[in-house]
């Protein structure tokens, strides 16, 4: 049976991913906001390094109450705007739909569950490096692929259908267990994101820095320790994964990380489940994140200059 | 027997500090840079909260090898200059001159006695709110007192004499311990002499957001742990320092430290002596100050962006 499939969130993540499963073949139903007219008039059009392409016409609504119900939904919204999905979900939702955040940070899955107990919920990592760059007007610049982890799914098989419809749609994914996935993210994540906005440049110019650059190590190595904390038994990140990403990174375009478009362009900063969470669930195992802690701060900081509540 | 002062370095606290001195009725030859041939037509003007003076006609030179053998040098040049001590300070001195380096930091003293290693050398922590806002032109904003310690001074009383000199001529003085007193000094100028460059603020926004004056906090008990790590059985600094200096903050003018003024002048930042040395001091004494070695990086990538080597 084929998959029908929504994307919240329909910006730099939810438009790519959801425009390549849609140009695999797939039934997939976006939710648009401000660009929603655009779109319905001019289709979606992703930019990509593997090919340009549109969804014309396409799926596209203003209001989750008028999209059907779907097998699968893909959230792509910013987690600052998490809040909003406990009225955004119902609509789309039967007793085996598979919600799947597409975000990073910690403790995103334990949030939705709370308002929805029984829900079948999944977490995925996006490594891809892509921005809105009008309406309904997607640039995709490097990588690209998604990995998939359970967080409550009763129905495994449908969690590797997801996997295996991306894999057909010239999505590279695989499915990994989730927590750990979410913590090696989050190694590269947390020194990045949050530099980027405090010293208000590139990744580029933070690595060639000496300085900065042995700064990114120390906390990588800080998220490497909180992580096997956490982990205890269940899992570990091997400490040679610093210098491999190190090195990666150094490979990378001069790219802003998502928290260094969010910060250029006024939006609400991540920080609640890129920082806050890591701090704090590593604080209960017993370690103190420092430099993220440092960081946080910082970013509470430069947020509250352009945010008030 | 009146004591004969030369001043190096005649910005905001050296030209404050002499500028007391001479109208205290004190002999005193200024050297100055920049406005040389300014302050030699019209004096130095000074605007304090005490009230305001003028020095004029005054001893300003432009060059050490013309001004006379002194008694006392105070050295007030930003400790990014030192390295210039070794060229500008012999024609000042005989075997009994005091060399007073009011200045910022850690082991600056101990710097000036591998070039000079029988000069008599004291340090004093200036506590002042003054800024040079023209040619010859200081204002004097807030405090203004100054405490002395002895680093390698022969004659004590003579140092003592230079702390009844201020205190005849309206400048608070007392004499100190050295290392100590540097240190209770760091304890302030470690968190917010880095953090509102960092953050581009002022103290007092720093102290009204939660999360950085919690950073600030944080900082503070830092510096007291590495103090007391170096201080082993000589010294102490009580935590309770942290609470009353803070209080102290609390109720100052909203006020850019002198490293926040040097980096909207895009000068070069007291980074070597105000973070590295006191880090590298600590280490040694087996504590590592993470919180500030994280701000020590984050202000040499700052610097490096607009001081180019």
């Amino acid at each position: 049976m084929p998959l029908k499939y929504a994307v919240i969130g329909s910006g730099a993540i939810g438009a790519y991913y959801g425009g390549m499963l849609a140009k695999g073949g797939h039934d997939v139903h976006f939710l648009f906001h401000s660009d929603y007219e655009y779109v319905k008039q001019n289709g979606l059009k992703v930019d990509s390094i593997h090919g340009d392409f549109s969804i014309s016409p396409i799926n596209a609504y203003k209001s989750t109450s008028d999209m059907p119900v779907c097998d699968v939904v893909l959230v792509g919204l910013k987690s600052t705007n998490n809040h909003r999905l406990k009225e955004l979900l119902p609509p789309l939702l039967d007793d085996n739909t598979i919600v799947i955040l597409i975000q990073n940070g910690l403790e995103l899955e334990a949030d939705l569950a709370k308002d929805f107990p029984d829900l079948n919920i999944a977490g995925a990592m996006a490594f891809i490096c892509s921005s809105k760059i009008g309406d309904g007007h997607i640039t995709h610049l490097d990588q690209g692929n998604i990995n998939i982890g359970s967080y409550s799914c009763r129905d495994e098989n449908k969690l590797q259908q997801v996997c295996d419809d991306f894999n057909a749609s010239g999505v590279a994914c695989k499915m990994v267990d989730l927590e750990p996935a979410r913590w090696k993210k989050l190694l590269w994540n947390i020194p990045f994101n949050g530099i980027t906005v405090v010293l208000n440049t590139t990744t580029k110019k933070i690595l060639e820095n000496p300085d900065t650059r042995q700064l990114m190590l120390g906390m990588m190595y800080e998220v490497v320790e909180a992580a096997n904390k956490v982990g205890e038994d269940r899992f570990r990140l091997p400490r040679e994964l610093v210098a491999s990403m190190i090195a990666i990174t150094d490979n990378m375009l001069p790219y802003s990380p998502s928290m260094k478009l969010d910060y250029d362009n006024k939006r609400p900063l991540e920080i609640e489940y890129i920082y806050s969470r890591p701090i704090e669930k590593a604080l209960r195992a017993g370690y103190k994140m420092e430099l993220a802690m440092m960081l946080e701060k910082q970013l509470r900081f430069i947020e509250s200059t352009y945010i008030k509540e």
